[in-house]
C-alpha cells in the first residue's frame, strides 16, 4: 500500500511534471514570450533614479571645476585643447565612462585680437598728446588673471580699424537712444560709449553706425551689475562677487548664430564659403569694451547737456550726452578719443566632444544633453560649472552601465561644444551635420550651460511639453541647504503663476532667444528642449547678470567663494538634469505633456486676441483660423492624453506605445518652417522664434503687427495676415500629427 | 480492476490536465506570448496577392470608365461634382468600400475661358477685313463633342488681351527658337505661332515676350502627334487613335505647381493670399492653342525665307520665318493676325475626395496611392483610365476588408485629387496643409494617371529604391495579351539597362519633374514615389503622347476602341499597382532598397566625374566630398542591407523592425533643402530636382556648372561650389540616417 501510493504521488507528480511542459513549452498556438517582451514593457526604475540622486557628489564636481579652469580654454586655444582631452579620457574611462566617445572637428569663422598689437584706445588731445590710456588688461587679484593665456578685453567680430572722434554718451546704444542724441546734435564723426544692456552687443554699433557714428565703447555699469558698488579695496571681487572696476565683459558680436561663412551647411575643410563680405549682421564700424574704472574717466568728463534720467548709470557724477566731446573745464577739453583695433578674423578648427550611451530598447531614439566647453577666460561659471555638472552625471550614469547594472531604454548623446562664445557654433555645426538624422530620432535636448548664476533657486525654460517631467524631478531633489524644501518647492516659492489646469505652479520660462547651444534644437530643429540652472534671488541683487560673467576673474577661487561654496546648487543641478534624462531616456510612454503645450498655445491665443482682434477685423483680416487651430490642438491634446492615461500600455503592442511616443517626440517639428522667417538666420519655429514686439504671444504676428501699425502700409498688414496664415497652419498641423490617421 | 484503471488514467488525464493549464497560463517567470506577438510579425501573405490579382477584373474597370466619362468633368465643374459623390459613394459602399471616405476642399486659383465671350482668333487685312476665323470648337464626331460643357479650347492663365500684328512661325518657342528668328527680323509687335514640345506651354510666351512680341499661338504638329497623318476621312479618330485636324491640347500654361496665391500654404478659404500681381511665371502675353488644320492655313501661307530644316513639320508646304506677315502671294498678304483673348481667372472650390484603410499593426504608417480626377473634356485616358484602375483596387481590396479576411499592416490612403490639370492643385495642398502628419509617416506614394497610353508595355519611374518591389510585382503579372510572359519580361524586353548589381533589368526612370500628382510627395515632402502606367511600343509610332490627350477627342469611344480594347492593360496596371501597393502596406520588412538607390547615386557620380571634375579642378573646386559622401552611402546602405539579409526579424522585437523600417522610409527626407532652389517652388530634393542642363546627374550641380561656364563669373563658380556642398552634405546625411547611433 505504501509503495503503491508513493508510486502513485510520483506517478501523478510525474505526470503533472509532463503536463506542465507540455504547457509551457509544448502549445504553440499563443507561444511563449520571446524575451524581449518584458523589456520593451520596461518603465522608469526609481530605486536606479534613488541610487544616481544618492551617487551626485559635490567633491567630485568640485574636482570637475578645478581641473576645467586650470587655464583660460578660449575657443581653438591651447587650452580649449586640453579641456578636449581631458572630456576624452574621462568619457572613454574603463570604469566610468561611456560606450564610445569622440570628438567632432569643424573649421569656423573666428574673430580674435592680435597679441602683438593689442587693441588700444586713447584720449588725445588735439596736439596728439594722449592723455588717458584705456586699460588693456584686467587687474589681477590672483594667478589667474595673470596667466599669459588671458585673451585681451574685445568685441569679437568687431572690425579691425582706426577711429578718432568726439566722445558721446548713447545710453544702450539702442535704436531709440541714437535717435534721441542725434536730435541735440550731430553724430557724425563721433565715438559714442554705450552701457551693456538694452540692445544686442552688436547693435549698438549696427544702430550707430547710420548716424554717421565711426567708433563704440561698451562698458558695464555698475548700477547694472554691481548694485552700484564701486569700490575693489572693499567692495568688489575679491571681496565679494561684484566686478572690479577693471573687469571687462567680452562677448561675440554677432547677430546670427553657427559658423558665418557656412550658413546652412556644416563647417568642413571642403564647405563652401560665402565671402566674408556677404556675411550679414556684423558690426560695421569698430567696437571695443572697456572697464567701469575707465568710462568713468570717460563720461564725468563729458560736455553737453545733461543726459535723461533713465540713461543716468551708477557713477557718482551726471551723465552728460557730450558736447559732441568733453566739457571745456575738464582737462580732457577738446580731446578726441581714438580707437585702434587689430581684431583679425580666421578660420580654424574646434571640436565638439561626443559620448555615448547605446539605448538597449530603442536605441534609434536620443536624449541629447549638452553644454559648451570654451570660456573665455578661465570659465569658471561660464561654462565650467555646466561641464562640471555634465562630468559629474555621465560618472554616476557611465559607472552603473560599465558594471551592467543600468542601461537606458533609449540612446543618450552627451555633447561637449566647442566655440559657443563665438556664436553657438559646435553646438549649430552639429545640427546641420546632422539635421535629417536628429530631426527624426531626437526625443529631447537639455541644455546646461552656466549651471549655477547663484545659489538661491532652479531657474528653468522649455518647451511646455517638457514642463511635467521637470516638475517630477524636482520634486524629488532636495533644495541646497534646505533638506527639508524640494527643488520643486524651493523654485515655486521664488518664480510662480497659476495654471488653468494645475494651479499655483513655478514657472516654466519659454526659450525664445539664441542665448545658448538649445538655439538650434529649438529653432532650427523644432526639438523639445530645456535650459535648467541655479540662479539669482532677486530681491537681494539686480545684477544683469554674475558680475565676473565674461571676465578674468571667472576663475575657481571666484566660483568656490562667491557662487557656490560648498557646491551644493551644482549638486541640485546634476541631480535634477540627471533625474529629467533618465526620465526621458527611460520612460515607456515619454513624460512630454501635449496638454502643457495646449495651455501654452491658449495664452498665446488670448493675448493675440486681446491685442490684435479689433484692430484685425478693421483691417478686414479674421483672427478666426488661429482660433479654430489652437482649438483643434487643444482637443487632439486631450484625445491623446485620454489614450495614454487609459490605455495599460505596458501590455499593449510596444508599435503602439512607440506610435504614441512619437507623436509626443515629432509635435513640435509641426511647427517649423523653413520660409516663415527670412531675415532670422536659422529661426524656424513659429512659436518660440525671437521677437521684438516684446509680446508673449506668437512672434511672427507680434513682429508683423508692430511693423504694420507703424508703417500703415497695405503689404505691411498683408504680411499681417500671411503669419496669421503661417502659424494657424503650423497649429493645426501639429493637431494632425496628435491625432490617429482616422 | 477496470474501475481502478480507468480512475487512474481519468486521474492521470485530470492531473496532466491541470498541470498543462498551469504550465500554459501560471508560469509567469518568461510569461505567455500576448496575443499581438504573431501579428507584429506577420508579412505579406501571397495567397491573398494572388487573390487580389485574380479579382481584378476588366469589366469591372470598363463600368469604372463608362461611368467617369459620360460628362466633361473639368475642375469644379457641374461634371466634377458629379465624379466627387461617385467616388465617395463607392468608397462608402456598404461592401466594397474603405474604411472611410471624405472630402477636403481647397478654394483654389484658376482660369477659364468666358462662356459668353470665346476667345477669338482672325486674320484680318487692312481694312479690319476678317479674311479667315480660327475654330473655336473641335469638330464632333460623335456626341461626346457636342456636350454643351465641352470647354472651348484655351490656356489656362494666359492673360485676357487683345494683340494684333504681322505672324511669324517661332517653332517650339524655345529662347533659342526666338533668339534665331530674331537675327532675321525686329520682332516687335508680331504675333508667333508655334509648335507643342521642346519648351514648357507657358514659356512659349515667355520667352517670347522680351523679343516684344505681343502674342503667341501654339498648335500640335502632325509630324509630332500623328506620324505625319492628317486626314479626317480616312486617317484620324474616329478612323484611327490619331489627333483629327481640328482637335486642340488644352492645358495649364503655369511654370509653378500648386495653388498659384497660397504658396506654401493650404488654400482654405481664410488663408493669406497674394496679390495676383506677385504670381510668377505666367504667360506674360495672350496665348492661345489651336488645331493643326487652322495652323495650316496660317502657316503655309507665311511669306520671308524659309526656316531650318529641323523647324520644318508635317504639313506639305515650306514652313517659313514669315517675313514677318503672310507672304505677298497668298491671300492674306499684309493682313494682321488679331488675337481677343477672355480667359478670367477666379478662385473656386476643388475638392480631393480621400478614403483610408485603417491599417492594424502600424496604422501610423501610410502608403498613399492617388490619381487626380478631373479632366479637361471627358478625360477617358486623363485621368479616368487611372481613376477607373484605382476603383478597381479599391473594390477589390475594400471587400477583403468589409468581409474580415484582410486588413493591410500598414494604414492605406487613397486620394483622388482635384485641379491638377491645372498644375497639380489638389494633391499640392493636401501635402501642405497635412505636411509634417505625412512627412513623418509616410512610406510611399504611388501615382496612377493615365493608366494606359497605349498597350505594349509597363512603363515606370520613381525613387531608386521602389525599383525592386516594382519587379516583384511585375513578375507576378501577366502582360496583357501574352499569357506566359511576366509584364516584367515584356517590359524588359521594351526598356532596359545593365546594372551593376542586378544585371540586365528593365529601365525604371526617374521622377525629375512635375508631370503629374507625384511631384509635391517627391519634391516638397521627399516621400519614395512611383509613377506607373502601361505605354508605347516606341518602333511603331512618334507620337509626343496619345493624340487624343487633352482635346475633346479623349472620350470612353475613344479608350475603348483605339487605347486598350478589351482593358487588359487597365487590368495589367491595376494588378501591378494594386500588388506594389499590397507588399508596401503588409511587408514585414519594407520593400525599399536602399542598394539600388546607392546604384543611382554612384552612376550620377561617374556622370558628374566624368563631365565636371577636370573643369572644377581648375576652378579650384574639390569634387572630393562629393565622392566621400557617395561612398559614405554606399558602405552605410550596404551595412544596412546586410542587417536586413542576416537577421531573423520575424522573431525579433517589433522596435528593431520599426527602427530598420524607419530608415528605410525616411531615406529621401535627408535629400531634402528647403533653401537650395530659391527659384524653383516647392523643390527641395537636392537629387531629383528638375534641371535644364539635360544632364543625368545631380541637379543643382548640374544646372549651376552649365550657367558658369557661359558667364565665366566668379560668382557662377562660387555657386557650383555651393550645390556641390549642398548635395555633398544632403548624401553624407542620408548615410548617417542609414546609420545607427554607435
Amino acid at each position: 500500500m505504501m509503495k503503491q501510493v508513493l508510486l502513485g504521488i510520483f506517478g501523478g507528480a510525474a505526470i503533472m511534471t509532463v503536463g506542465i511542459l507540455i504547457g509551457h513549452y509544448g502549445i504553440a498556438k499563443s507561444g511563449s514570450a520571446p524575451s524581449w517582451v518584458n523589456d520593451v514593457a520596461k518603465d522608469v526604475d526609481e530605486s536606479m533614479v534613488q541610487q544616481f540622486l544618492s551617487e551626485v557628489d559635490t567633491t567630485e564636481i568640485q574636482g570637475n571645476l578645478q581641473e576645467l579652469t586650470k587655464v583660460p580654454h578660449m575657443a581653438t586655444s591651447a587650452g580649449d585643447e586640453q579641456t578636449v582631452k581631458f572630456m576624452l579620457q574621462r568619457w572613454q574611462d574603463s570604469e566610468t565612462g561611456l560606450d564610445a566617445a569622440w570628438r567632432e572637428e569643424y573649421a569656423v569663422y573666428l574673430s580674435f585680437p592680435d597679441p602683438k598689437n593689442p587693441n588700444k584706445v586713447t584720449v588725445v588731445n588735439p596736439s596728439d598728446t594722449v592723455l588717458h590710456t584705456i586699460r588693456q588688461t584686467e587687474k589681477p587679484y590672483t594667478d589667474d588673471q595673470r596667466h599669459p593665456d588671458v585673451v585681451q578685453p574685445y568685441a569679437a567680430y568687431s572690425p579691425a580699424g582706426h577711429a578718432k572722434g568726439k566722445l558721446v554718451y548713447a545710453n544702450q546704444g539702442k535704436t531709440t537712444d541714437y535717435a534721441e542724441l542725434n536730435k541735440t546734435m550731430d553724430l557724425r564723426g563721433t565715438i559714442a560709449i554705450t552701457k551693456y544692456g538694452g540692445a544686442g552687443r552688436g547693435d549698438k554699433a549696427i544702430n550707430a553706425e547710420p548716424y554717421g557714428v565711426v567708433g563704440v565703447l561698451v562698458y558695464t555699469d555698475p548700477l547694472d551689475m554691481n548694485d552700484g558698488l564701486m569700490s575693489d579695496a572693499t567692495e568688489t571681487y575679491p571681496h565679494s562677487w561684484y566686478l572690479p572696476p577693471s573687469g571687462v565683459e567680452r562677448g561675440s558680436y554677432t547677430r546670427d548664430y553657427g559658423d558665418l561663412l557656412t550658413p546652412y551647411l556644416a563647417a568642413k575643410a571642403d564647405t563652401y564659403r560665402i565671402p566674408e563680405s556677404d556675411i550679414k549682421g556684423l558690426p560695421p564700424i569698430p567696437i571695443q569694451p572697456i572697464g567701469f574704472e575707465d568710462a568713468y574717466v570717460l563720461i564725468c568728463a563729458l560736455g553737453g547737456a545733461a543726459a535723461p534720467q533713465e540713461w543716468q548709470g551708477g557713477f557718482n557724477c551726471t551723465y552728460n550726452f557730450g558736447a559732441p566731446g568733453f566739457d571745456t573745464t575738464s582737462t580732457f577739453n577738446n580731446s578726441d578719443v581714438e580707437m585702434n583695433i587689430y581684431n583679425n578674423a580666421t578660420v580654424k578648427n574646434s571640436s565638439n566632444v561626443m559620448g555615448v550611451i547605446r539605448g538597449s530598447v530603442e536605441p534609434d531614439r536620443y536624449v541629447i544633453y549638452g553644454n559648451h566647453r570654451d570660456s573665455w577666460v578661465h570659465g569658471a561659471i561660464d561654462p565650467s560649472s555646466g561641464t562640471s555638472v555634465m562630468l559629474e552625471i555621465t560618472r554616476v550614469l557611465g559607472r552603473m552601465v560599465k558594471q551592467g547594472k543600468w542601461r537606458p531604454r533609449r540612446s543618450i548623446i552627451f555633447g561637449s561644444w566647442g566655440a559657443e562664445e563665438f556664436g553657438l557654433i559646435g553646438s549649430a555645426e552639429y545640427t546641420e551635420e546632422y539635421f535629417t538624422m536628429l530631426s527624426e530620432r531626437t526625443i529631447a535636448y537639455i541644455n546646461v550651460d552656466i549651471a549655477v548664476f547663484a545659489n538661491a533657486t532652479l531657474r528653468a525654460s522649455g518647451m511646455p511639453s517638457v514642463q511635467n517631467v521637470i516638475f517630477q524631478a524636482t520634486k524629488q531633489v532636495d533644495a541646497p541647504g534646505l533638506d527639508s524644501t524640494s527643488v520643486y518647492d524651493n523654485w515655486k516659492r521664488f518664480t510662480n503663476r497659476t495654471s488653468p489646469a494645475h494651479g499655483l505652479i513655478p514657472r516654466l520660462g519659454y526659450l525664445t532667444g539664441a542665448g545658448s547651444d538649445y538655439a538650434a534644437f529649438v529653432h532650427h530643429l523644432g526639438i523639445a528642449s530645456m535650459d535648467i540652472s541655479y540662479t539669482y534671488d532677486r530681491s537681494k541683487t539686480n545684477a544683469r547678470i554674475y558680475p565676473a560673467y565674461h571676465t578674468a576673474y571667472d576663475t575657481y577661487d571666484y566660483a568656490s567663494k562667491f557662487i557656490d561654496p560648498g557646491f551644493f546648487s551644482h549638486q541640485a543641478v546634476a541631480r535634477t538634469a540627471g533625474n529629467v534624462l533618465i526620465r526621458l531616456a527611460d520612460s515607456l510612454v515619454l513624460p512630454l505633456s501635449c496638454r502643457d503645450y495646449a495651455e501654452s498655445l491658449e495664452q498665446y491665443l488670448d493675448t493675440a486676441v486681446g491685442l490684435y482682434e479689433t484692430k484685425l477685423q478693421a483691417k478686414g483680416i479674421s483672427i478666426e483660423p488661429l482660433k479654430r487651430a489652437v482649438a483643434n490642438f487643444r482637443s487632439a491634446a486631450d484625445r491623446l492624453d485620454e489614450v495614454i492615461q487609459s490605455s495599460d500600455l505596458a501590455n499593449e503592442t510596444p508599435l503602439k506605445v512607440r506610435r504614441i511616443n512619437d507623436q509626443l517626440m515629432l509635435l513640435d517639428r509641426a511647427f517649423l518652417n523653413p520660409l516663415a522667417f527670412p531675415d532670422k538666420y536659422a529661426f524656424r519655429h513659429v512659436i518660440w522664434a525671437s521677437s521684438s514686439a516684446g509680446k508673449a504671444t506668437f512672434p511672427g504676428l507680434a513682429d508683423a503687427f508692430a511693423k504694420a501699425e507703424l508703417s500703415g502700409l497695405p503689404s505691411d498688414w498683408a504680411r499681417v495676415h500671411y503669419h496669421l496664415s503661417v502659424v494657424s497652419q503650423a497649429i493645426d498641423g501639429a493637431a494632425s500629427t496628435l491625432t490617429d490617421v482616422i
